[in-house]
């Protein structure tokens, strides 16, 4: 028996599949060894008992026995916690990995993400682009003279900085050959690719259960 | 002798004073009877020195011992786990704490800063405002509740939470009594009032020294 529920909507449309964040939570899980059952709560009429846990009414949110988190960035510091498959137990090593995976939240996931909703919402000239580049470029100048963000080996600072880089506008947006590499090599792990196809099994199954 | 140091810049324009993200360290060493020190990298000149600690040329970054850490956020977490008034020991507690920390990263100052960016940019009705709108409207929600994000007491998360939300455009952006209660109370705390003055000598003692 697995204490741990990976929470995520019941079905999405086609073009977030493969993205939803509870992949993030899988791939931890897939990458330690951990095992995890997989809850669902509606997309479509998001009720009051979904903003009880996730108070902007998104997934993922995480059980954990009796422990409960949202914030997939939270989430995946707590998983991490659990092996050093994921947080090295040294101090030097853990506040590495600290460091980047807070790094992929809050300097590069803030802008890729406004950048990216306004590119969809039709403006893809927008006020971000310059910052966009600039935080590219930083990243691209750190990956071109090392494999891993901390530690000197696979950790979640890792994970997460490869899964905010994977979005596909921002990975097409200009050449940065160390962080295609550096994604590519991430997005090849086993723990990713079956933490990918369990997403899109996962919506699939709610598209027959539709039909 | 502290073993902590904070590094900001040497000196910052009027505008960012009060505001520049030393001040969270700063304010959490405060609030946990921690000593620090203060030091300082050229904001002007940003040196290649600068850039192997911060690699997007940015501040703050601590200093623990041997342990270096760059990220506000992740500088937080590491300090947090230096004291109960910032973090609790039980797991519960911890583990809200650690969410309701990444959310004021990942989810409020993800949408907070690129939409204040843009409207200082000269974009006040830019693309990202109806996120903003909704952001903002879910923490009153929350905020209406409780006094505390987290464990029903002060913590780490009010402290970087309300630093957020305390951003002037941010906090003028429509009327939310209980957010402006919120930030009002955490911002009136001893440990803030002294990090702020702090900060404010600081820069004011560099015009002091360039004069």
């Amino acid at each position: 028996m697995s204490d741990l529920t990976i929470w995520t909507y019941d079905w999405v449309p086609p073009g977030p599949r493969g993205f939803v964040r509870d992949l993030r939570l899988r791939w931890a899980c897939e990458e330690a060894g951990l095992a995890y059952a997989v809850g669902t709560v509606a997309s479509d009429d998001r009720q009051a008992a979904h903003f009880e846990r996730q108070p902007f009414g998104q997934v993922p949110f995480l059980d954990d026995g009796e422990l409960k988190l949202f914030e997939s960035g939270a989430a995946l510091l707590h998983l991490a916690r659990k092996s050093e498959v994921l947080l090295p137990a040294d101090p030097a090593g853990e506040a590495e990995t600290l460091q980047w995976t807070i790094s992929a939240l809050n300097s590069v996931e803030m802008v890729t993400v406004p950048w990216w909703f306004l590119n969809i919402s039709g403006d893809p000239q927008n006020g971000l682009t310059g910052w966009l580049t600039s935080r590219l470029d930083h990243i691209e100048a750190v990956l071109s003279r090392r494999e891993w963000l901390a530690a000197g080996r696979f950790t979640v600072a890792d994970l997460l900085m490869a899964d905010v880089l994977r979005i596909p506008q921002v990975r097409r947006f200009g050449e940065r050959p160390a962080t295609e590499a550096y994604v590519a090599r991430l997005t090849a792990r086993p723990a990713f690719q079956k933490a990918r196809a369990d997403q899109l099994a996962h919506f699939a199954a709610a598209d027959a259960a539709r039909a």
